[in-house]
């Protein structure tokens, strides 16, 4: 199997590096920069999106938000036009399910087929290959896949034979996130007025209930208000919020709990807060009963 | 030390289960049901709230809401008439922070000490010992009930001064988890109209940002549909949420995750299902969006 | 008809200078104050509530909280222990469904009846006998206090023969009043990103769909920021958005736009802005989208 | 002045029809359908967009959304390309704040102006010349066209310099009907729990603090669920209100009312009430509560 890998951000490039060297691979990005250390081990820098997709069975692309997705799919000598009939697309980046659905059908039309399989995990854990992996697409397709996603990821959920499926789920999970921060914050700014240590109240969460990742790494930055160490920003946090939000608008399906984080969101980037970590929707919620 | 333990519910008997032979121990029941079984341990049965007070170094309340703590203790012939000057009323259930605050003023003019100490955990929990407790009050007088406390909880939680930050903590950390429900409610219902199988959503959560017990047991809840399993029913959690917002509402905090929560607990229980367990918010998502 | 009236606030007392003179009336007023003008007017005084009621065919209470009302009602020496059987008690502040239907039971048990006759309309209104009044009780009771009602009101409705009804309507009527002004408040904020001057989107929306007192008064207010030409306060806001929340929790209702602005009036209050008027609340909405 | 105008259906045709005869008029839509009527009238019927713009003063676009607006504009052959330099493009239809801002760039480039001047009304107000604008563009140019808006309305609204600025001002007047519906929907839904009739509360809304259009059309609608009625559609209505919370999104300004009444349209559509009248978000409230 001969791969194409379109998109070298932090993410992008994490993933690449893990198939250097165990596949016949070609590499492009918009802006050369990170493509060199991969050609240094073994990959073939492309200089086009046309060139990376020639003759290629697969092509994996990571790239940072729908536009960026559609224009390189449909745009002119964009993939569409440059993969042969058989094969295959692998979207891994975080989309919307209208896009996607979108390029599923404009691929089905070329005899290509797409896969959506966003990933679950950052770039620390990309570079170790133990993300996750959920894929969405024909169940033959998927199993093709199979070997890539093992040397990035230590487990591969299939989401069921439309890749749309996958976006849905990249996206719940996300969200179920954003709630849970939501969620803390609201609690934090609660027993803080009745004069409780933040760190007692952390404590009593992931001693109990809540001791899992979510609630460990997030519940520790709002009791430290440590928000300049970002993972994800409040303006990544809000793009991702808005997706899902389009998810549910599309599908009929309400979603206030993702209303009420947005508008924290919304509220931390009016302050100036869009680059700091999305925990800081608990400073928004300090600032709302004035506390902050 | 001797001890009177007031309110024998499937809660409180579990936990004075814990306490017989142990300490000097009278209990008290406002219906004589369960106290048999403490007799037989050991246990002097009392006739009166009264009678169980009478020279007792400490006294544990248990009891289901506000109005049967502030009877049993402001009442005519109640706890505050009846324990002697330098005494403990230690109020194990989940209270207001406004009853706790009256409570705590109308000791104090009686120079008796409440101390409000919620506990974390269900009845099969409080039979081995291994609730988590919450404390709130003198530190000195939170001190000398951790014996009491060791045979109960494995950790106890010392939350400050005042009573009332202790049910602030306890409150908070139940609507930290009716947040987690109610978002889960909405991701289940948000995948499935994508065609993906709830089982499939409910391992990509708690294989990793949540591998806690409040996505376990709720996430399996959820996705099994299994309402009839109660654990906690919708009606005590719309009681519960209700004394948050209370909380919130006084302390000028508002809750918005909380209100989405408490609507859809409203919702189940309009729609006959107030005696399901409280993850039934999960349906009334369902039925919002046509699901169900 | 002989007639007591209970409480002389601002608006009971300019209630009862509308009934002086026109009936037998006695007055009483925990604190004298008030009353000498009345008295002046030909009210007799009465020294204690028992005292007004003592051979009254009605008694009028207009008090300020549901405290209040209970403990003049229920307590030792009140309403419900001093009139005759076949007496109505016409309630006529605002209060919850619960405390109306707790008193409508004690006085049922009595023989006596009560009738809940909120007023719509301010203390200047009430000064000129055009206020509205939203009577809930039953049919013939309700008609022997129309002679009352007909000097303080130009139009009375008869919500139902239950009392309660007649607290929803008045609870609900102030309901749709501050969903309007929260709505205001955020639409405000919006134009105002948008270099919209305020001035400009008041004559919009009074120029057409919302052409009533509620957008004329209230977005006069907003657009000018005169928050302390004072109405009514945030803090009484937010009492009243409590008891409505209230009653839709009762009758399981989610009221999820009664949160909304029982958030903003949070926000407010936590902000210092308490005793402004409740239209304040477009500030705490401009508070959280950084324009304050 | 000569004049086209691009785009008639019901709304557009109403608009067309005021004027033919008062100018040079040329008319275009897609399907060739309405425009026989104008023809008939003395417009000229154009073949293509193109044809329509060749040498006109000022092109009117009274388009369905978006999509087509910015086909019709920045396609081949599309009204950026046909008008000459100083001509001025109308658009009349509701678009989202982005859109404009798109167009009002792109039109600057080639030396032409948008002007954005949504109407506020429906067909039947429009074809007697009796709807509201509400224009934003250089001071100008938005004078330029009074003698065209003098003929379809009976005030125009100058919102600012920027189109945008219009686009702001018209999704938030709508939205402040959408919360006033919605606020509605709760409000009947509480009282009639309290057994109130709903005419009653009807009556008492409009006849103090909401008498009003808003509150006697629609209140009218829900107390006698006449959603079959339609003025606009439930569909309609989520797409606007999706506008309206871009617009915020844009601007970082939260509309939790907005949230409110999406998620009640959602709820709507989803039981297959999307093309009912958008009052309908009063029977989506009756189904949460258990009442529909």
């Amino acid at each position: 199997m001969n791969v194409a890998f379109i998109g070298l951000g932090r993410m992008g490039h994490a993933m690449a590096s893990r198939l250097v060297g165990e596949f016949d691979l070609v590499v492009f990005n918009r802006t050369p920069g990170r493509a060199q250390q991969l050609a240094d081990a073994g990959a073939r820098v492309a200089d086009s999106v046309a060139d990376a997709c020639q003759g290629r069975d697969v092509v994996i692309t990571m790239l940072a938000d729908d536009a960026a997705l559609t224009a390189v799919t449909l745009g002119a000598a964009g993939i569409r036009d440059s993969l042969t009939a058989g094969a295959l697309h692998v979207a891994m980046g975080t989309h919307s399910v209208s896009a996607i659905r979108e390029l599923t059908a404009a691929h089905r039309g070329h005899e290509q087929t797409l896969i959506a399989a966003p990933v679950l995990g950052r770039p620390d854990v990309a570079a170790t290959g133990k993300l996750g992996v959920v894929a969405g697409g024909p169940s033959e397709a998927v199993r093709r896949c199979e070997p890539l996603f093992g040397l990035i990821a230590t487990r591969t959920f299939h989401a069921g034979t439309e890749p749309a499926s996958a976006s849905a789920v990249k996206l719940a999970n996300n969200f179920v996130l954003g709630c849970a921060i939501e969620a803390m914050g609201e609690a934090f700014s609660l027993v803080g007025k009745y004069d409780v240590p933040a760190r007692l109240f952390y404590d009593v969460m992931v001693d109990g209930l809540f001791s899992a990742p979510a609630y460990r790494v997030y519940g520790d930055i709002i009791a430290d208000e440590k928000y300049d160490r970002v993972g994800f920003t409040a303006e990544l946090g809000l793009k991702d919020v808005n997706l899902m939000l389009a998810a549910g608008s599309v599908a009929r399906v309400p979603l206030p709990s993702g209303n009420v984080y947005r508008d924290r969101l919304l509220g931390a980037i009016a302050h100036g807060e869009g680059e700091l970590d999305w925990a800081v929707m608990a400073r928004d919620q300090q600032r709302a009963s004035g506390a902050a």
